[in-house]
Formats: structure tokens, sequence, C-alpha cells
């Protein structure tokens, strides 16, 4: 059973997800459908396109993606379906799977892109608000019952970038940003594990709050207390054991962060 | 796959939708299970009534749809079971499915209500507070796995009818009233796309706001701009571009929204 | 189809219950899954393991029940999986599945319950916060893909038990406390119905607020009341007719509740 994946801003009060879910069901009716989020924050790509950076690893080959962050709908922005090794990714031609075509091209495999061209795979009326039920979900439905990307689309090599902020080198270490604040309150950065040389010495530094060393679980301090640690994205995050960092020391998606190494 | 809809005010805390969904996987175990929404307000059986109407065309022919907003779980209200066209609805005799039926009438099509009174259909212990779980979810399964409804209930010919509020007539135009503010903050009207005239002179004013004209998508103006247009529904609608209306123009449902289209 | 049925503290917004899916789908392809609930309140274990106790007995024998509310992720605390009946459960032994484990000596049924320690069954990386999708995902879809449970763990019979509040015998009756309130603010109690002798002569007091008595059900009073009833869980509950009893009677989690039976 092929597994279509959504993630939208679209919230789970209006029902939005649920009809895209009927659309795709009345096309492919076997297949398997994840919610992987409807709360990412509105019209925000950048945290859409990191949070699929850091799911689609654990979902099988032959998955098809579909994202929708989509401030553009209705407008010129190209609607593109994306083949990246073995799994695919339906959505706007805004960024969003940019994290994604990034590191394919930094660990090689097979992309192809297309612009979803076809209205014959697309339900027969368009709405100029609602490519997701209209265009994305019964495109992927198609996808989910064979219809191959080349009669979907028509290729392209253009598709619009997303720059995410990348950490920069200092004589200390490095300065990155906090690029996600999730359910729990752990701030996660852009600093990820193999930059950092020996997780004991490093020091820690967000809005002028200094953390000594980095434990290796939540576990290892009294619970309350404000640690530093490598998440299961892989990344450096700031934590507090069974406790919010977020209430902790007050920080937003794009505050520095200071990776501090060598004395 | 017979898929299986859900619509309820019970929100996703307190596991009310999961037990209601191994009732069904009990009973049917090869449905494909949908949720619609569970976070209608509580005990607003308009609104779920409203969501459903919007919504249900998009699902395949043989959907089954549990809707469950049941402020008089308990009392001597009716439980019912009706066909519309190919679909079939579950739930109270509280007018969550008049709107449909309404629909129903003025574009013919196959009608049939029956009173849920076969409790051999039911859980063995119904309870007086969870008739989703006792009542509504095993219909629906028994529903799937091939039972006719005239096995599970009686046939009936007065459902409870809710009257939803109804655009009205003037010399300029039409007032109607915000039937439904969403996640985005987009103030839905009951104003519906044939009763407009003229996208571009039309003049909508709600709460002391006037705006000029509808825009055909949220990308034709500027981010941040008060716009009108049709939304996905079909209807009027007051949006703010990458933003929200409902923090622009603070508006509750019921309030009045006024179409102007002759000078 | 096997049912794996999950529930967590993780919330809907950063994809974790959406990337433990990916994770089982990968194994199992033709599971069905079930959220129970994603928002239990965060590291509320006894939370959890009440939610558990309330719904398992409406899913169907063979269910893979997944529940991480995991304080202790990364420390020495075991991971485990138990059999109880014909249901399985998988998660952290903290004591989340303790109330399923006294209930099943109270009604004597099979149990069996092991250590997970056969990393072959666990994703290659397991990291050091997230055991739900490196551990217990996939625990869970070998479950269902058929291999035994031994094979999985090895047997162990202390596992770690959490001892929820029990109500007290007075001479006029019972004093429990407030184990739960939900999405509608009813105030669910420990005090279960067999300790009640006569519905309509019993008193409740919480919080020096009277109730005089039982309702059967919401409706036999008029819209505002705050009532006394058996909820859907078979506990003492208040809650107000169609609006929420712990607005109108401010209320926590173990909070007393007294039943006067007796004059």
């Amino acid at each position: 059973m092929t597994v279509i994946c959504l993630l939208t801003d679209f919230g789970l009060r209006d029902g939005y997800p649920g009809v895209m879910k009927g659309v795709i069901l009345g096309i492919a009716p076997a297949v398997q459908i994840v919610d992987l989020s409807h709360e990412i924050p509105p019209q925000d790509v950048q945290a859409a396109a990191l949070t699929l950076y850091r799911s689609v690893r654990f979902f099988p080959g032959g998955t098809i993606f579909v994202a929708v962050v989509d401030p553009g709908v209705g407008t010129a922005r190209r609607a593109i379906v994306a083949k990246i090794g073995s799994q695919y990714f339906v959505g706007p031609d805004n960024g969003i799977f940019s994290v994604l075509l990034a590191e394919a091209e930094d660990h090689p495999q097979p992309v192809w892109i297309g612009e979803l061209n076809q209205p014959d795979y697309w339900l027969p009326v368009v709405s100029r608000t609602f490519h997701g039920r209209d265009i994305f979900a019964p495109v992927a439905a198609h996808l989910a019952a064979g219809v191959p990307v080349e009669r979907l689309s028509t290729q392209i090599d253009n598709p619009v970038r997303l720059e995410l902020p990348e950490p920069v080198k200092t004589t200390a270490g490095w300065i990155g940003q906090v690029i996600h604040i999730d359910h729990f309150g752990n701030l996660s950065t852009n600093i990820e594990a193999r930059l950092i040389d020996n997780l004991e010495t490093a020091t820690v530094v967000i809005n002028r709050v200094h953390i000594e060393g980095l434990v290796t679980s939540f576990g290892e301090q009294p619970i309350g207390t404000l640690v530093a640690l490598i998440d299961s994205s892989g990344s450096l995050a700031i934590s507090v054991v069974n406790g919010s960092a977020s209430r902790r020391v007050p920080a937003s998606v794009g505050d520095p962060v200071e990776l501090r190494q060598h004395a």
C-alpha cells in the first residue's frame, strides 16, 4: 500500500485536510494516508521545509509527500512534483522542497522535477484558493494509482530555492540560530552534531545564558536543569529536563546561538 | 475499501475519537477512517452542519459520515441514519444533516432516513453520555460491513430541521452573515458567488469597514491587504493577504455582511 | 489488518507522531494505525495510564498499543512489551501500563511482560531522546508483522508500578479525587459507579459546592445546570449541561470529591 503523507498549515478545525483525504480516496482507495503535521505556522514555508527535511528519511521508499504551505496560491507560482531518490513530493514551487533538493545534491541521488500542467489529473473545477484539494491531492492520488510523473508534468530545472540560514564559523566555534521550537519547548538549532569537536567541553550561549557542556540524554541531570544536547534530528538543542526551555530562556526562531569549543 | 468519515466536537486530547475508531475496526477491520474535524465548537450543531455541507461532495460515493455533535445525548432525541445519493450519514436527529437534506431537495436525489432502533447493532452496553462510541460508531461499521439501512433502522419522514440564516435581498444587493471563521482568520459568509453580478464593482461592508471590489486570489494584492473574494466553498469571504481578517476586522459568526452591487 | 494504536505527549505540531507512522509503515505496510491521543500533558505518565485504562477495552483483540510518555528516555529505564489478554503494549517501563496490569490481576487474564533488548528489531541508529521513533515504533511494527514477543524481549516479572490514588471510605460514603478533566470541562473522578448505593439520594461535594442527587443523562436538567452523573467510563463525574463544569467549579486533577450517601 502506497503511503501518502500530508503536511500543511491548514489546522485541524475546518476540515481542510479531511477534504483532501476524501479527494485522494476517491481516486486511490487503498492508500495509507499519514498526517505529518497540519499545524505549520500559517504561510511559514521555511518551517514546513525544515519539518520535511527532518522527517522524510523515516518514511518508506515510494512515499508521496503532499506539502501545502502556499501563500502564493492562485498567483502565477508554479505547482510542481519532484522525485528525489524513491520518494515523491507534490506542492507549490515556493521552496518548500528546497532543503531536500540541496541535500540530494550533497549526497548525490537521482532528482526529477516537473511543473504540474495536466489538468486532466486535477479536480474538474479548480478554485483560486485551495489547490491542496483541487490540484495537489488528486495529483498525489494519481501518482499512487500508477500515473508516471512525466504524464502529470513537464520537466523543469529551475525550482524556487529557499535559503535557510547557515551557521557561521568563529574563532571560538560557531554561531548558529534557533530554527525550531517544539511542543515541549525544546530549542533546536542549525548547528549539527558533526560541527562539535568535544561535547563535554563545549559551551553554548543563547540570549546571554551560558550552558557548560552537553549532556547525552535528558535524564542525566535533575528535573528542571537547563541543558544542551544533540537532539533526535542530530542538531544542537537547548532543553530543560522534563520542562520547557522556551519558558526558561525566552527565544524565537532566528535567535542566535553560540557554540564555543576553543578557550 | 469503504470510507468512514468522522466529525465531532470531542477534541483530540481525551481519546474519544480514537475509541470510536477502535469500535469501528473491531467490526469492520478494513475500512478507511478519515477525520473531518474533531474541533467543532462544543455543542455547535450549526457549525457541524455547515462543515459537512462544504465537505461531503469531495468524498467518494459510499462514504459513511458519522457526525456527533450531540447536546441531547441520553434524552429522547432520536438517533438516525440517512442515505443521500450514494453516501450515508449516521448521528443524532438534531438537524446536523439538515443542510444536506435541503440541498438534496433543491437538486433532487434519492433520500432515505431511518431511526436507529436495532440495539443488536450497537455495543452491548450503551452509556447515557457517549453514543458516538456506543451507537453511532458500531452502526457505521455494520453499514460498512454490508448491513442495509433497513435492518438498522425504521424509516421516518420528519427529521429535525435546522434553519440556517439566509441572506436577505436589499435594493443595493444582499445582506448576509458571517457563518464561519477558519484557522487562517478568513471570514466566510452565506452569500454565494451566484448572487454577485459583477465581482469588480461590488462593495462589501462588514462592521463599518468597506472593501471595494473582489479579487480572484489572495496573491493579487500586497501582503496585509484586506480583500473580499470567492472562497473555495464558492462563498463571499473576507480575508487578509497572508494574514488574518478576523484579527483585522473583529467579527463573530452571525455578524452581518452587506454586499452592494448597484450604485 | 492489525491495529496499531498510538498514545503520546508529542503534540501534533512537529511531526513526531507522523514520523513514528512512517517507521511503522516501512516495516508493516498494511496495518491500521489509530491515534488515541498525542495531547497527553507533557511527562504526565498518570494521565496516559488512565487514558489507556479507559480506552483499551473498546479496541479489537490483537491491537498493539504504543504508549510513549517517557520522561526517562535515554536513562537506564527499561523499554518493555506486555501482552495482556489478546492485546499488546509497547513503551517505557515507567508505570504507564500499570493500571492495566492491576486490572488484569483483579480479573485474571494471561499477562506476559518482557524487556525489549533485541536491537535487531530497532532502527539501526537509536537516538537518546526519541525512542518512540527508534525503538517502540519498529518493535510494534515487527509485532504486527508476526515476530513473537519472545524474540523481541526477555521476560521480566517486576515492571514499574504506578500507584493511582484510590477513594477512601468514610462514615457517610467515600472521598475520592478528580482524576481527569476533559475537553468539555467534565470533571471525572475515581469513584466508580459500583460504590454508589443510590444515585438519587447521594450528595456530591467538590470544593464546597454541593450537588444533590445524580442525573442519568445531561439532558434531564436545563442547559447550564451543574449536575453529577455516571460518565461513559463508569465513574462519578461533575458536569454542566451543555457547558463546562471546570469553568463553573474551578478544579484541578487531584482535588478531593466527596460522595455522601448516608445521612
